[in-house]
């Protein structure tokens, strides 16, 4: 089976290389990542630049292709340039950083298995709830190759893919797989207020998530029990539970 | 009734101006726009960088502020830094192109009122269906105003923001409101092989947007057919009909 691997946090990421290394070992492995980190970047595509591609090597050997881009380019150049036939599967990840809540909108890594499922590639995309710059992959790789293997062998639901994200705990703390939903959040957002040496005002953004309603069934829920949280996320964004109220507001 | 308005064509945008002149006369208006164009850039936010603000004036009046980031950026400033108290309304547009189907995956119009929705601002997206550098954008401004008096009215189901398309039709032949969903379509990519002038290859992305399975009640049919579409849109993303077959899968 041929595998494309893509991410956000660039080609030079470890959690990219510890599933490149398992995969490769039973796979065709594909990698076409980001030159440099694209991290919230969300769904954006480079209609207004060139994009290039770069062929990079790691200990001598062909590693993969560096795209100037963000993850959605990434996947639609491998497509359409890279690739001579579409990959069987998509991975988008190992993420550094658990994508659950309203990070799903702005994530770069969701947003790649986001363009596969529109390509019509089963996709999923992997964070590991960890910004340690010491993380231990192992555990979320195996992981990762467990879904990678029921999903080639199943297939998923048309216009679906996965949202997955891996505790970071020891192995055998880890409970056992869960799906969830996509807990309801925002952003308590704080912009911090600087004077560059110009003398002019400029801002740094932060943030904390804030659960609202807080859901059993959800992924931050998952996660905070042990359990590798799987959200199927469809990119069909129509709230048809709404649209019978609408057509009384505005149809009539 | 204060509202705030965004869009991703750029605070100096024609579709932006017509909108103000006309919300102007009956409602406080806060603009609030990318001090550049930032089609196609998702829901992006800018964590890497510094992002500022700028006072812009019109005729030498104080027009709005111009803000070096996306339109997710925008909503967030005005909300958190730039307004006193949040608005009762957020509006992104007028948007010069149609954002429908896969479109709204990558829009910067969309993103803005998903994140006005995100931060529980009744809000609404409207595009016109033309690129016509000299497009007339009263029409479009009319339909706005009367889907922001409905709004401010009767309010929007939680969660949930109106993505509204126009047809570029003359006015009388508009043939009214019809409740829709986002079109079933992917986008048919095409990256133009280009040498630069040091030798080096590059490419541009361009892309037709392809529909799958037509359907009556899409955004697509809905213009084609003369109406104004507006398609309920949520930003919880997680695929519910999915959800009892992967516990069979992975839960087991």
């Amino acid at each position: 089976m041929t595998i494309l691997l893509v991410n956000d946090d660039g080609i030079y990421a470890q959690g990219l290389s510890s599933l490149v290394k398992k995969l490769g070992e039973k796979h065709e492995v594909v990698i076409v990542a980001p030159d440099r980190e694209q991290s919230a970047v969300g769904h954006a595509i480079t209609l207004a630049n060139p994009v290039r591609i770069q062929k990079v090597h790691q200990d001598g050997n062909f590693f993969g292709y560096a795209v100037s881009g963000t993850p959605a380019d990434c996947v639609k150049l491998a497509i359409r340039v890279i690739m001579k036939r579409p990959p069987d599967l998509l991975i988008s990840g190992i993420n550094q950083g658990a994508n659950i809540g309203a990070s799903l909108i702005y994530s770069g890594t969701v947003s790649a298995a986001t363009e596969g499922t529109m390509m019509l590639i089963p996709s999923f995309a992997v964070s590991l709830d960890t910004h340690r710059a010491d993380a231990d992959f192992v555990p979320a790789t195996e992981i990762a190759l467990k879904i990678a293997e029921k999903i080639l062998e199943l297939g998923l639901p048309e216009g679906v893919f996965l949202n997955v994200n891996v505790p970071y705990i020891p192995e055998d703390k880890i409970k056992g797989f869960k799906i969830t939903q996509q807990a309801t959040t925002y952003f308590d957002d704080f912009f911090e207020r600087r004077i560059d040496p110009q003398g002019k005002i400029y801002y740094w953004m932060s943030g904390t998530m804030v659960e609202i309603n807080g859901s059993e069934n959800s992924d931050i829920a998952a996660l905070r029990d042990g359990y590798v949280s799987l959200t199927p996320v469809r990119y069909d964004i129509t709230a048809r539970e709404s649209i019978s109220m609408l057509k009384n507001w505005f149809e009539k």
